[in-house]
């Protein structure tokens, strides 16, 4: 027997949206809420109050993490849905917000509908994801899940000075430890892409399988600055044109290796960058990014290897440092199923797809059975005040989470 | 009848080099000679008593330039020796000061042997060659050539606020318009060849037949700059990336065109510069060098038709502005052939070349029939402590211009 798909209030989205935009709105319809600033303070007080209307109980945990529960008839771990309420500078009304919005929306769904689940249903909002007031980022799940100490976050200094403690505490957001999140039946994260798949190939729904691992590296190559207008080019050693042999052979080679590599030369200096002198060194970031873990490597064998090009250096040094790299997270294959199932049922376009940007959900992950949804972003947009989503596929996200939750409900 | 060669004295040549050294020196054996600073005022100071100790008159005109001239028996226009006493910041003791050496040491030996000319023999210190203190560099015999605006000049000002107008009339070397050079019958310069030829070729004496034309672009590069982790390789307008092709072109292009074309991209900046973002935007400079004016139109065609390389671009915009060109000066053949002939007759190996850097020879010769002679620099290295070129090789160069003023005395 087919059950009657129950689907949330898309206008009531779009105001509860929109309502959360107005706490930090920019100029430019984008939203500036920096973890624990008046903004963020503001927007966590309208979202205790929304889930203290519907009931549920909100509780805080040490590291400022707000969970909001609507209760089970059994005493079972909850059902978590949830992303982050703060934002970078100028960015967008969808990264995040949508995640929490999504949980809000659910529960209340579900609230008028007079369901009372077994499992409790938890709302959460982790504190400074974003990381672009304290860094780094995701940082509160990075506690939770132990992969950041705590006392070392605390002393984490903004850019006045003020240390993530000072601002925890005069937020009023500093909560009990005994409140983490510990042990949970499943989180489900819905999020903007942040990337142009969805939107380019025309799907609504994005089932993500893993935040991808990478690899960055510093890449340091060094000649000599020579005059530019006396030194014959057979007489030069010009750290430019070397780091673009350099370039060519990097995009020549990894480019092989995968289709689904992405790979960017995102941050270069040149020195002394004078128009009349030959530069002497020119210092790059390399950074590549695939979920399989053996193309990591693969890239990371490369790089370090760069050294030996002598081919390619023109007469220059190259030294490489690895910066930092990550193993790729793999989300919960069978909630995958449950999403993708959900969005089939529903009618929505859905594809598989990985995510390159990392989440909260991705250190949840350690301890929790996790997975994450994708909508499109137009244009690929985020991070930035034109980031946008239609409305339409915001609410296909949440009915979808809201699909699976049901479901999970149902077992 | 074969003329006994008349030389400098080499010990004497050492001894006042380092005196003239001593104005300024830096702690690791350089000099820091701004022009018109405390250190400049002595040098001159220094270089004044030195020609009247030989009973030259001494005259200065209203931009500073230090003229000293050794009378000639008959009342014609002087053959100048010189260059300039002034240097950059850290700079090194040969730069500009071994071309008035060389005239001090060439009047020197002519009244120790008692040779009378008929010609007039004037030492020039020309003001403000570098530029360091106050842009433009090769100021004086700009304004002397008609080049640059007197006026302007007064007004161009020091990173202290202090007007070049003022630092002249401080220095006490504010002369008379009426004593600024005019006609003269030769003008030698004697510099260092600021470049690695004469070295790695082992010629002791470079004859300049040119100071080489050239063209220098900013070219910019526009993309998109989306995230690094989301954004498949193939949906990315990467700058960094389509800048890469087209200097891969510029390589290929203007390395074909000819073996003495120099070409240095110096100065380039990436935007924005974050290791986890697509750069959007490169801006930077090509300039090409080359004694060959059909060559360097050849360069600037060639760059002006980068925007419409556009299978090279990315989907990036390419734009390129044209920052300044300058035609090729070529020096007077006649005392280039003189130069040549008194270096062979000394024995000295020797060669033709061209001047890549600019010099105030290049000015004055739109009045004056003028040449320039090139000493080795070891390495290629100048403007920089390191500089140094051998005595040996100072001396021989100044012997090739004793020789040839005394071969136009005789004429
Ligand atoms: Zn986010
Ligand atoms: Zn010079």
């Amino acid at each position: 027997m087919q059950r009657q798909k129950l689907v949330i209030n898309g206008e009531r989205l779009k105001t509860t949206l929109e309502q959360f935009a107005n706490f930090g709105r920019t100029e430019n319809n984008g939203v500036t809420r920096l973890s624990l600033s008046m903004e963020d303070i503001r927007v966590r007080n309208y979202f205790r109050l929304c889930c203290e209307e519907l009931g549920l109980t909100v509780s805080v945990d040490d590291m400022g993490c707000m969970y909001a529960t609507l209760a089970g008839t059994e005493d079972k771990p909850p059902i978590l849905i949830g992303s982050h309420l703060d934002s970078v500078k100028k960015g967008g009304r969808f990264d995040g917000v949508l995640g929490v919005v999504a949980g809000l929306e659910v529960v209340r769904t579900l609230v008028e509908n007079q369901i009372k689940p077994q499992i409790p249903i938890t709302i959460v909002n982790f504190t400074n994801e974003e990381g672009a007031r304290f860094e780094p980022s995701m940082m509160a799940s990075g506690v939770l899940s132990g992969k950041f100490e705590k006392s070392a976050m605390l002393k984490k200094v903004d850019s006045e000075g003020v240390t993530f403690e000072e601002a925890l505490k005069a937020s009023g957001y500093e909560g009990d430890v005994e409140n983490r999140l510990k042990e949970a039946s499943a989180l489900l994260e819905l999020h903007i892409e942040q990337g142009p798949i969805l939107e380019k190939e025309a799907f609504s729904i994005g089932v993500v399988e893993c935040v991808v691992g990478m690899a960055c590296y510093e890449i340091e190559v060094t000649g000599e600055s020579d005059h530019a207008g006396t030194t014959p080019m057979n007489m030069r050693k010009d750290a430019l044109f070397a780091t673009n042999n350099l370039i060519n052979e990097i995009r020549r080679r990894l480019g092989d290796l995968d289709e689904d590599l992405v790979f960017t030369i995102g941050r270069m200096n040149v020195y002394p960058s004078i128009h009349t002198v030959i530069p002497n060194k020119v210092v790059f970031t390399l950074e590549a990014r695939h979920k399989d873990m053996e193309i990591v490597r693969a890239v990371k064998n490369f790089i370090e290897a760069l050294p030996n090009l002598t081919s390619l250096n023109e007469g220059c040094e190259v030294k490489t440092t690895k910066l930092w790299e990550r193993d790729t997270v793999w989300f919960e294959p069978e909630i995958c199923q449950l999403l993708e199932k959900s969005a089939q049922s529903l009618g929505y376009s859905n594809r598989r797809m990985v995510s390159g940007a990392g989440h909260d959900a991705q250190f949840i992950a350690s301890f929790v059975p996790t997975a994450m949804l994708f909508v499109p972003s137009i244009n690929g947009k985020s991070h930035c005040e034109e980031e946008l989503t239609t409305w339409e596929d915001c609410e296909k996200g949440i009915n979808v989470l809201l699909d699976t939750v049901l479901t999970m409900l149902a077992k």
